[in-house]
């Protein structure tokens, strides 16, 4: 028998998650069984979309349930094996998140061989957060030669990841982020004009001060102000890729959207949502660019990382307030 | 000399316009110079797209000249020619609407042959608002095989074809109009079921039952709360043809937008905006299976006459009250 902890959901947040809404709980791991492993987790990841899973609806992903320890990405290490696929010491990816240990079916995880990269970079820009960029800039936007690219939540997993993809590919590219460090960071990085959205009273004002000529793409995590300054300032056949929209995840009652949408009428703009795990086919393509971009200096990425089980519930909640620079990680091992 | 009488913009109106806005005057046409043709207008048309010329603000048309005759599209006859390629008695379209008749040279104008078809069908049906209906269905919405389509705006100049040409398509169709009179036609050509917005007080309830599985190609004339409901009923990987925002284009102030753009993101809604001249490619294409859809009895269309230049005004505020049923057109010969 091995002692675990896990994070439950205890109540579901109204607005911003509490403390209160998450539960410290021990279990006991068994042996593994016929067929399965026992893997203890090194990482774990939280990420904003976990927001609408703490609700009770129908959503893209399950909501949690009360009472029962979440989910989410994790990478891990087995130490014990039933199934002949795996051996004690192999790496691990799953899907078995909050947690520091479990056992599961050999089949239910995905053994991982990170090269040259941190194991941890798989629940980052090596993940799911950078082929979201990808596939959001390359297939969602459809970037072409040219493009001026805007990005907000731009210092973020996914948005430090669209940054430089867009970057490498030759593209002007224009951040949005929250605070000096984040600045400078994403200037560090070769983003040509960063605004501090958190100084400006005007983001319309801001945005047409970088893009003095206007932009073609928009890469949407934040919604709200964003995208109402990214509308104001479209050319003519803008494409937007909407990813996430963090500002109003923890609304309490519904947040207006912005009120200038006629825009997309007269510039010809298309706007379009979606989620990457209907993209999953261009991790393949994906991995092969981004090891060929690291190897070149031209992508590099930033962790923050809080450690221990007990600390997640904090590194989710910093996550609505702005407290990552690149990718909001827990260690557990 | 002949007398003509024409509409000029007086002032620009905040809100709905009204009748002080426009202000009624008449000129001397002389006998046409070298290469110019005089017309007699027989047609004129309004549009909501003039709502926005009113304003002195860039835009995809440019803005009314303050004291000056107004212009949008005309069906008009030759009575004057001194050019080869136009006689007396020739139809001709042309943008010089809003007066009774005009010179220009000939190459400004467009000979009609207007077939089995009235030629003031060249102004609604045959005319951009048909190919508008038929561009946004086609291309921007990519209508597919077995999608449900849901129609704002309905009874309306563009909404009617669409109506129609998604039927014609074997589509299921929802449209929503509103009053009885609209909601009778509608469903006398075949649209499958009709919400009388007006009589609702829950649009997002009466879509969802209208739409129990939900729809795949919203054509938005409309916007606000037509746009958020169907936003909340959209099925994945639906795609919304943005053409009008109807009930936005007489605000004095900024209107909030829909408050649930989020759903764009788990349901990979695809939202894009676009004017029919970026289309006009497709007309020969368009006309070709109008004739057809005609012949076949799948097609037909209302019109809402106005009579007389003086008249134009009333028409074109009407527009904003919902009382047009059809094309709304001002007839001047």
């Amino acid at each position: 028998m091995t002692t675990v902890r896990e994070i439950r959901l205890k109540s579901r947040p109204s607005g911003l998650p509490t403390h209160d809404n998450f539960e410290l709980a021990s279990v006991e791991l068994p042996a593994p069984g016929p067929g399965e492993v026992q893997v203890k987790n090194l990482w774990m990841t939280v990420d904003p979309y976990m927001r609408g899973r703490m609700n009770d609806v129908k959503s893209y992903a399950p909501p949690f349930q009360l009472g029962k320890v979440m989910d989410g990405g994790a990478v891990g290490q087995v130490t014990a094996s039933n199934d002949p696929s795996l051996k004690p010491g192999d790496l691990v990816q799953s899907g078995f998140g909050w947690r520091e240990g479990f056992n599961a079916p050999a089949g239910a995880v995905q053994k991982l061989n990170p090269g040259a990269l941190p194991p941890q970079a798989f629940l980052g820009a090596a993940g799911m957060p950078g082929l979201t960029a990808y596939a959001g800039l390359l297939k969602i936007a459809a970037l072409k030669d040219g493009d001026v690219v805007f990005v907000s939540g731009a210092a973020g997993a996914v948005g430090a990841m669209v940054c430089q993809i867009a970057k490498a590919k030759g593209h002007t590219v224009i951040g949005s982020a929250g605070g000096a460090e984040k600045v400078a960071w994403l200037k560090s990085v070769g983003v040509d004009r960063v605004i501090d959205y958190k100084a400006e009273s005007d983001l319309n004002a801001a945005l047409a001060a970088a893009a003095p000529d206007g932009i073609d793409v928009y890469f949407d995590n934040v919604g709200g102000a964003h995208l109402e300054a990214a509308l104001n300032n479209a050319r003519m056949f803008a494409r937007f890729a909407i990813c996430g929209m963090i500002s109003i995840y923890n609304a309490t009652r519904p947040e207006p959207g912005p009120s200038n949408l006629a825009q997309l009428i007269g510039r010809n703009i298309r706007m379009e949502g979606f989620i990457v795990s209907h993209h999953f086919s261009m991790m393949p393509q994906y991995i092969a660019d981004l090891t060929k971009w690291v190897a070149e200096g031209k992508i590099s990425w930033k962790e923050t990382v809080f450690e221990g089980i007990e600390t997640a519930p904090d590194a989710f909640i910093g996550l609505f307030k702005g407290e990552n620079l690149g990718k909001m990680l827990v260690k557990l091992g």
